[in-house]
């Protein structure tokens, strides 16, 4: 099934345009839990609420030798309906590109991951050969750093994160780009909204970054209330410290799609 | 010992700026050889006559359970004495940043790393903070994709890739921060070298990629002959596919470091 198709089945299944970040870092899990444990029952309570959930994978690779595999059976409890989305950022020539492509797809199983736009097309192409899979560029991103290059205006009048904008649209012709643009950027969401108006956009920064939620979700959704995925991670997974952390996710969870869908 | 110092110091006991790029592909290494046992070979044929060596990741994460275990076996490998490029062209926000920083310097122990700039500083400073490691921003990369954003005119007249360096200058208080320059851009080699007079250029795309030695490394290196680290993978590690590619690497290495020193 390709990968846009996946998106919009489970966003209608389970109502929800919400993912959650699986960012485990140890010094803030739960006494008692390992990173496996604790990302699988944050994923057992939770898979209803949301359309996708997002590891990074730094926070895999920090635990060494064995960082790979606990990402990759972290993956595998993921149930098969809800997309997963590897928030991995690389960006490559192409025979690297085409190496990271077989790591992120093949072995780790992600139906779509997220890439640095920085390298242009030809670190794009071995990724988005994948028809079935997807990637996300990153266009205007959610941290302070965001404007001393992306915000840059170009000799037409265009900010860097537009004409990454305009480009992305331009190579998507298999249909499986998006952007990633971060919520705490409204101006700049509007405008990759214009630029972009069938392209799905992750969508992180609502919550501890800041993002206005009501604000976030008006501007990112396509015409049909959807093509667009609301990523929040601290907000949900460490909604609790205690043994009922993964209740207190759901909850989280359930709310936080609610109140998506009262704007969608 | 910092990063810069221990650069200086293997480039003049080896008298090379010669920086051999490890990308390991299985469907090229000999018959009987195994990533590890082929990347060894490699480091200890060739290490008279190189100042570094450049693992890309891709071609150990693509490896699957085993990559990280095997590739901090390869670095682990690498004389003392000699400076480790971790080709890992990450950039991620803050907290991540963090986590990439730890798992490329704590857990695999590069000297020095490769990062993209799109994400700006924050995403920068979390590397180097550490102030005994190194930083490679990409800057004007070798890829025939490089013309789709890094050569955008800004307002201001400057390219994005001046940009680039100009922040990279500014950012660079501490003296870790060089920049990663394609050999096959020499008109942009030489805006860089302009901009930047003190820092440390990593240059690939020599050899295999087309770009000219003669004419790279005249503009590459500071006015001391040094600050430049020149990187060739393929030309060096796939000189020969037979039992003698230990030997045969060893001899291409050293060519190349005597046909660079000819135009320090």
């Amino acid at each position: 099934m390709i990968f846009a198709q996946k998106l919009q089945e489970v966003c209608r299944q389970n109502n929800s345009l919400l993912c959650v970040g699986l960012d485990p870092d140890p010094a803030k899990i739960p006494a008692g839990q390992d990173i496996a444990s604790f990302c699988k029952a944050i994923i057992n309570a939770t898979s209803a609420y949301v359309c996708a959930y997002k590891p990074n994978l730094a926070f895999f690779e920090v635990l060494g030798n064995d960082g790979m595999k606990i990402l990759k059976d972290v993956i595998q409890s993921i149930p098969k309906n809800i997309v997963t989305i590897g928030d991995a950022k690389r960006g490559d020539i192409s025979n690297t590109a085409t190496a990271y492509a077989k790591a992120l797809y093949d072995y780790l199983g992600f139906d779509c991951v997220t890439l640095s736009p920085y390298m242009g097309y030809d670190s794009i192409e071995p990724f988005i050969r994948y028809h079935n899979k997807g990637v996300f560029l990153l266009c205007r991103t959610s941290n302070p750093g965001a404007v001393d290059f992306q915000q840059l205006k170009t000799q037409d009048g265009h900010f860097l994160y537009e004409v990454v904008a305009q480009k992305a649209s331009q190579w998507n012709t298999m249909g499986n780009i998006g952007l990633v643009v971060g919520a705490t950027a409204s101006d700049e969401l509007k405008n990759i909204r214009d630029i972009c108006s069938d392209m799905t956009l992750l969508v992180p920064g609502v919550g501890t970054q800041g993002g206005d939620i009501e604000k976030t979700v008006r501007l990112a959704v396509d015409k049909n209330g959807l093509g667009a995925v609301i990523n929040s991670s601290r907000q949900i997974i460490y909604a609790s410290k205690e043994e009922d952390f993964a209740q207190k996710a759901a909850t989280a969870a359930q709310a936080l799609r609610d109140e998506i869908n009262q704007y969608r």
